[in-house]
């Protein structure tokens, strides 16, 4: 990790696209050890193509490489990859009740679009992992719900997103009028989850998106 | 780098929000090191709280533990963050000489919105750093240049991004209908940058965008 955090620094310090100058001590209280591991690590660095070095006088300058950027870039592809991967980690919470009250007015489209008669109430879990619930849905396409008119009210679009909890399906739903990415995710489904996988406020569960 | 490794191999296996069955010598053979490495690699990583994990006869489960999760979320942003930070490496190429006149078209434009009168040419940059343009340029607002009609033609609305090349500040234009994003970046400026800071094809240069 010692490797990767000075490249980290180094990014931090600009020496992407420039050489930039460096001192051994600063580099070192930074990473909690030795100006000689530091400089250690900058020999093994530059004879493995991360970074290129010039010494100028008692001035050392370090440039991160093409190599060294592709390997930052390539481990970031890589940890996002495995990490939003269609996985919501929460824990249960009580709604304000006002869920049952949407469920039974979108009721008719929940059976057209997702092709269940859903339990007259939403499951409200707060997301633990990743971030927001948008993270995980990234790149998975909704079920829309359209909008409607009904007794004088307005009921906007609905994204459905299509999940599995233990051995029950059911799905996630956005309005799409939301702009800030949900901490809280809602979900429907065919039965009353609570009861069905016996879960109370607080409880953990494990959250899959159906691609 | 080897707990790093073994973390996101133990996310790609799915210990993502549930405990999976892994074997030693498996994970040994994927990181290339001993099956007694891997097991003190694990017992490390348990005690700091990046993993838990359950040891049932002779079978052991491995769930990577929401400071794990955290652990790799914020690998990932620090690096995000220090990488896509208006910075693009390139290397001078020729364009197809369309460049000049769609930069006569749009001078007027150019002169308004961005308050300098364009040499007429653009000069052409293979990005090599990051992937595309849209990696650097990201959450940066660009100038828009309206677009218009001309002698029965259409000319579209223009994106135009401030940078700066050495001493000289210029703007990267993109066509606003382009979806793809750009491999090449096509700067315009108020000096003919090639001869102004001695180009020729094959030159690396570094552009810094103007935030």
């Amino acid at each position: 990790m010692k490797r990767l955090k000075l490249l980290i620094l180094l990014a931090k310090k600009g020496a992407i696209g420039e050489k930039v100058k460096i001192t051994l001590r600063e580099l070192a209280n930074e990473l909690g050890v030795s100006p000689q591991s530091v400089l250690r690590l900058l020999d093994e660095m530059e004879e493995e193509g991360l970074i290129s070095k010039d010494v100028k006088g008692r001035k050392t300058y370090v440039e991160i490489s093409q190599g060294g950027l592709a390997f930052l870039e390539n481990l970031c592809d890589a940890i996002s990859e495995v990490l939003y991967n269609g996985i919501i980690i929460g824990e249960v919470i009580s709604g304000i009740g006002e869920g049952a009250y949407y469920v039974r007015q979108y009721s008719h489209l929940i059976r057209e679009y997702l092709g269940f008669d859903p339990y007259p109430g939403t499951l409200n879990v707060r997301v633990l992992f990743p971030r927001t619930v948008f993270d995980a849905l990234c790149g998975v396409r909704p079920v829309v719900l359209p909008g409607f008119a009904k007794d004088g009210r307005t009921f906007g679009d609905v994204k459905a997103y299509r999940v599995r909890i233990g051995d029950v399906e059911g799905a996630i739903v956005i309005p799409s009028r939301t702009v800030h990415p949900p901490r809280i995710a809602e979900i429907i489904a065919p039965v009353c989850l609570r009861e069905e996988l016996s879960l109370e406020d607080g409880s953990r569960i494990t959250i899959r998106v159906v691609k």
